[in-house]
């Protein structure tokens, strides 16, 4: 399998990083570093995982003193996606002291929030990996970060739902009820939409599922059911269509649902209620 | 007591949310809206909690509506700060229906996010509200939404630690070493600071709370003490200078903490690992 | 049908705008006007065609002059894909002389490119009206003006391919090499593309069909073939997969290509090698 | 002679291809070619015209990929200004496969756009190139692009009118009506412009030019006027200013335009109406 | 006399003016307000000057407000030019007192500035007011103001050289080495520039008055040279071109330079080391 | 003692040098080098002091031709701070003709205004270095340019205030106004504030001294008192808050000033009405 890749221009990468930055160091910069450090002193760090857990930011952490200070030497003890223990380093820094120190809160938040996605979407890709499911996220994420966050996810394995508004057809309730119907509506959706999307449709009954089917829907998505009438739903579909199931998912119940045959459960709360991932900054100064 | 305000400049709010509207709606548009619901027609929709919650980003939320749209009229069922059930709508929008249904996700997102920290830190403010003690965010902070969170935190009845490293003196272990001894940095920082910023230093043993008050030390954060040493170090310090108490603070053990004496507890986790309050559109087509 | 919407975040569309204005304005002004009209004097000024045409981009134009001086009074005498004539008034601008003058060419510009863009378009649509065939832009466009473009050509009747490269799949004949065969690019396509994307592949010979639809492509685009071979693509494909036209295309061939029975007819040059069309400004002063 | 030179800020030029790239890239990335090549392959490619011209934009191009990925290998094989064939390549590039596939489509569509700028203003500058008349563009340009499309037409040999508003000083119709009368007109011009500044004053009959001179005008600008008046109004002017001739001008009237003596004719179509240059990028897989 | 007008894009305006309330405002707002103020009291406040002076920038310093609190009334005491007293309100603001007591450091920052520069600039306008010279600015301003300040110097009866190094030509020493010599540069200039713009030479010596002349210069600046030099030169060119006195001008000296006969004197530090007027914001609480 | 730092993330050096070179260098770059000077000449050039002064912002004069030619070598002659005469080379350029000549004004603007407020502010130092007080800057800064007029402030050897309005707390005259009495502002802010913040008040008569220090304030800022006062105000205050002067301070009165004993004495004009340090490039053709 191909390693995830995050890929977006430089310039989106650092527009959110100085964004950042801006935030913590601000119009003055870090005026106890500045006034207590002398400037010239080297140090050696290594950022850890305080917890075990699934990796995911590196590069954004690394980028982070790279725009602080371009002459910082930059290892990696580990890549995206790497489940690690608290023991190996993730990246190690060398370079000045104080660039070091100002930069590390901007780039653990990164690394810490990236890594947390990645470890939540792991374990239910986990619990649920004797099936064929797939754990897909929404748009339920933290502003500004969902392009983070979305490949976050593809580190833990799970897999990315339409990004925005703009780049897939996923007709609601208030579209239904705005087409006069389930059937108008995907077949409006069929005629005007562009040739290379899908069309998904979501319903909250097993009535819908005829006319959704007939209507040419590509992608069904089963809204808070019971794993009873999941297993009904993927009956009646019959691989005409997928599958998608959807609301108050967790990892007690995430493995029976998988287990109706569904083919995507998505998962809000992997993006908006995660932990973040502890990490840390251990300074070795000589 | 003056209700907390949000008070930052429209521009620096306007950019977040367009930030994040760009994110969700992209150069595109809502391709589904677009393709099945025609201009024109007009809807009344409520924005309620589903889960009881102290409420924060009321404002904010509205204004992603009037960004995508002035002509929506809104009204406000609730304020920020307030702890609301799942009846009452904290803000009812009416105007054209594309618009809401294209601003519904964005606003959510905002809303949810600031009343889930809102929410964690009031459950952490209420539990030891028998107590001086206060509740003080971190700079663990969501990249590119800490002044949200920030206040948030204040709606919840927290109060606010530094905002960044520009605005507050906080010696830590590292800055410790480059000045060649506790006393050495805490006499450097009096020297050097804004006539307007106390010191703060963060220790990990009660034998350094001497030399710290000696050197003057306004504040000093004791760094993951057992509650045995809170309260020596409460003993000690006589009101002499600030303690805040840091490090693994959950509901479960504020109660004790606080009851130790000490004036500050700080919790990171109600910034980085919090959970989004849930709150939904309801709409209503006529 | 429904009318085609812009429907973009205001924010991006008055960064485009905006940085419109500057090229043409700058940080000087404009230093004629400035220096020979008194400011305060009213005109009444059309907008009009010079030529007939199919309109596009009467929204960005007005905004022009609402974002100059939000005082001028704007009425407007025909909407977006309007077919119009060379006599009747487009928008109808009220007030001051110096804020028309300056906005002026800068609103000309976006309606004259956006305009030649629909004509362009709907020229080629009315040629195949009696087929089942779609027009369809490609990403060949103006750097900074995609939104814009696409739009345009929605206005003129036709559809849109994907915006960019990342709101659809299109496997060209790098990523075939690159994936060591078509049929292997398909499956890997297939595998791990969200599922809200259908899947198309680019070919130049017949023979690759029949592996394109065994992989489970989902459209092919059949790259400069001639029409007896897009008529043998039609035959063998039989409904299996959309066809998609490409390559050469003008008004002199389009109805023969069309006639084929392809589904989509792609066509670059309508947004990179268009005529704008000839708008003007005329005054009323009094 | 001194070869055009485009020397803006680098974060001008930047602003203006990363404005491009997001348009392509968007916050999600290539999705076909993350999802189907494997990171780390290297390709060579070469960028050539499809068709002769006169190009312009090879730094912009090269740039394309630099912000992309400044690991990839760039040489030039041939300089703005240049005429070019299709078999010489433009740009060799070396690197890595994914990074050109992504830059591909953004560089083209700027080099293309301006090449076809330059050949289209070059067939123009050669047609009358036995007389001392220039050609020159107008502010009639493609919004966001104006200070490439001026580039490019000194590329192709012309010139530059002003800029925008804020350069240079023209008179025309509305300014004079503004100013109860031409004379009035110029000399308000001539007393308040900076000392830096001719006047050009736009007139459209010859008794006009009278005044023109007489007031002090440095310019006159004839504006779609008979080759008979041209030829009449450099005789009556005869030196004492210099003469422009604007409007409907083509390739097929631009000679005998050009033969009645005028010193500069402007054209609007050359940075509206153009054609795109073909140019593509071949690939060489190892 | 027409007043002289901003006229800059809006947009251009409030990216200054959000810049610098984002430097004194920040991501947290005013501490001290809004922690002692209560929300909702409305106040009048009166902007005046504390000593006379030329007012510029009366509209920016209203802007600040209207930024920060569309609903502050505001009305105009004084316009832009004139020259007041210590008592004439400038600016009466009416509305929420937190608004004006946050947006009036940042106001009063623009407003002195631009007043203490236009005071400056009158101050020798005056001095010279029985001679036909202007007095000029330079590009020696303020990094980022630029244009409130040329804007300022117009104010105070000044008149603005070019903007910058794109919208006229001067030829200075430099230009003349790498030319190898005045007379080719000025060829060079006449043959490449913008028909729309004369050619400027700075020179030290009477010796290349001539050369100056012969190759066309239409503006030379006669840098450092005595007043009987100036008087010299005035003779040699005797109308033949512009002469622009400039280095060292105060308000000692300004007006045996004006009696020389030049036509402008630049003075450069009317636009770097002027004083800021000294203008404050009473209020009166109610 | 440590040398001050600027320390400010390069993203917002960046911005506000690109800023400035936008506006000198605009969207058509320098017209005459580009027509005069044929690119790849290299020349050397020394950034001089034609004044002594004490210098600042040696970093951003080099980075405006970084920014503009990454191939420009530059060497330092100084460090900001140092006390330079006229003779000794600040910054020596060595590249491309053209780039040193470009970036020339743009360059020396930043650093003859940073040096100015830096050689404005060591005169007052000097003149008290007998006493303990220290000199400190106001929030009159130059809209824009605030941090590097902070910066330039520490390098001349004064202190800063606090930054903006959200790093400190001070609380003046409107906000005693506005809490209904000194005593109330004070103890409300000490109730609100952030505990890191001391608590600075504004008063005007030493009877308001004692209703402070019984409050609790830390700071007290005499606003305009006479030197009597002053002596008094040290005397009653004895230690037990710091005392700030502010008002009408020159170099005339400062002495006199410190010798009364204050803390702090705040000076505006150093940051809003300075003279620019003359500093100059010459030019070594070869």
């Amino acid at each position: 399998m191909i390693a995830p890749s995050l890929s977006l221009p430089q310039s989106l990468i650092d527009k959110i990083i100085n964004n950042a930055m801006m935030e913590d160091i601000g119009s003055i910069g870090d005026v106890t570093t500045n006034i207590i450090c002398e400037s010239g002193s080297r140090i050696r760090a290594d950022i850890v995982a305080r917890k075990p857990g699934t990796i995911s930011g590196l590069d954004i952490a690394a980028r982070v003193f790279k725009l602080l200070d371009p002459l910082i030497e930059i290892t990696f003890g580990a890549n995206d996606s790497d489940v690690v223990d608290c023991i190996t380093p993730l990246i190690c820094l060398n370079g000045d002291a104080k660039s070091i120190l100002i930069g590390e809160r901007t780039a653990l938040n990164f690394l810490g929030l990236m890594s947390g996605v990645a470890t939540e979407t792991k374990s239910l890709v986990e619990a649920i990996s004797h099936t064929n499911a797939k754990v897909s996220c929404t748009r339920k994420t933290i502003p500004g970060l969902r392009a983070l966050q979305k490949y976050a996810v593809r580190c833990g394995g799970g897999v990315n739902h339409r990004f925005g508004l703009s780049d897939g057809i996923l007709i609601k309730d208030n579209h239904i009820i705005a087409a006069n119907g389930l059937g108008n509506a995907i077949k409006r959706a069929k005629t005007y939409s562009s040739h290379l999307h899908k069309i998904e449709v979501e319903i909250d009954s097993l009535e819908q599922i005829e006319i959704a089917l007939d209507s040419g829907a590509d992608v069904i998505m089963l809204d808070n059911m019971s794993n009873h009438d999941l297993e009904e739903a993927v009956r009646i579909v019959n691989g005409q269509a997928l599958l998608e199931a959807s609301g108050s998912v967790n990892l007690d119940n995430i493995v029976a649902i998988a287990e109706t045959g569904v083919d995507i459960i998505s998962v809000g709360w992997i993006t908006h209620s995660f932990s973040s991932l502890d990490v840390a900054l251990d300074f070795d100064f000589r």
